[in-house]
């Protein structure tokens, strides 16, 4: 099985993880799938993907080309009506394809995941084009994440960058992902 | 004829232009297409594309994925083998789709030039997966075109910014344009 098959190529792939807590609850967040002599991820235990990993050692790569789905899966909650159940793992119904793992912590490095591929679906495919917008959509996603986790104000001024590149390139459903990522920026700020 | 079936949504799409001279030499440079009310392009005066469509009237617009491609065109020269002519314009051997275009300039602004699509074509579709190295190349492929256009040397701080997450996040191929990239530049550095 080749993971270049399902869209993840050698370096760093952004997808959103799907796992499933004991009691049967479904968790999407973003990740990066790193694909060098072996597949792993670093997975960070304060996190909902870790817990479930802990608990059922398995976890879902949905490759994903809206950015909207890696605002709402890294900084709010995706609606459960956006996942169904495969192999008691949810997968996300926007996928374009999607691998399902089983996970191996590294004996020495909590936050690194080793991931064992089981098996993997393609769903659709697409003409793949160079957007600047969708990129700068995810940097600020990412830079929005460290933001809520550090407050450094630096994260701020990136996502001001990022920001601009949306203003100029985005798409209508871009622009409403970045509309999207500053309002729980902003949501998040009353609670600090 | 929709532009979106050929990969260009609204918003702006990053596409190489490619054009052809009177005397019939190819060319090919990076540029963005802007689907809106109307789809346009901003083509600076001072580039083969413009003095090619000045003559002309025609541009393809090559939906590529590959981020060295934009380097190769954007800072050096494209091999010829790369390019094969439909109905008398060059077209790239690695577009995943194009679409031809009539080029018309509005009558105020010089560098603003209005693309009514011609034909288009689908060559291959993809898993279209979100990697951050492959927009952090494009990225630094257009602040390394304004900082050889500008020598502001703010840019060469972005293009260390973006070979950063090349570094981390990059496949071989990736890592390979970022080197092309520099090399570039360097090659420059020498004529300044």
């Amino acid at each position: 099985m080749k993971l270049r098959d399902f869209g993840i190529q050698d370096g760093i792939s952004e997808v959103i993880a799907t796992t499933i807590s004991p009691t049967g609850k479904p968790n999407a967040a973003p990740i990066g799938i790193i694909s060098d002599k072996k597949i792993c991820a670093r997975i960070y235990p304060d996190t909902h993907t870790y817990s479930n990993i802990q608990a059922t050692k398995k976890l879902v790569a949905n490759v994903v080309s809206d950015p909207l789905v890696f605002v709402l899966s890294a900084l709010g909650d995706l609606d459960e009506k956006e996942l169904y159940i495969v192999d008691e793992i949810p997968v996300l119904r926007c996928a374009d394809a999607w691998v399902s793992f089983e996970c191996e912590k590294d004996e020495q490095d909590d936050t690194l995941i080793y991931l064992h591929p089981i098996k993997g679906k393609v769903l659709r495919k697409r003409i793949w084009t160079i957007r600047r917008s969708t990129n700068a959509i995810i940097e600020a996603t990412i830079h929005a994440t460290r933001y809520l986790a550090t407050k450094d104000e630096k994260y701020l001024k990136w996502i001001a960058h990022y920001e601009e590149i949306v203003k100029k390139c985005g798409s209508m459903r871009e622009k409403e992902a970045m509309k999207k990522l500053k309002g729980f920026l902003r949501g998040r700020y009353k609670k600090l």
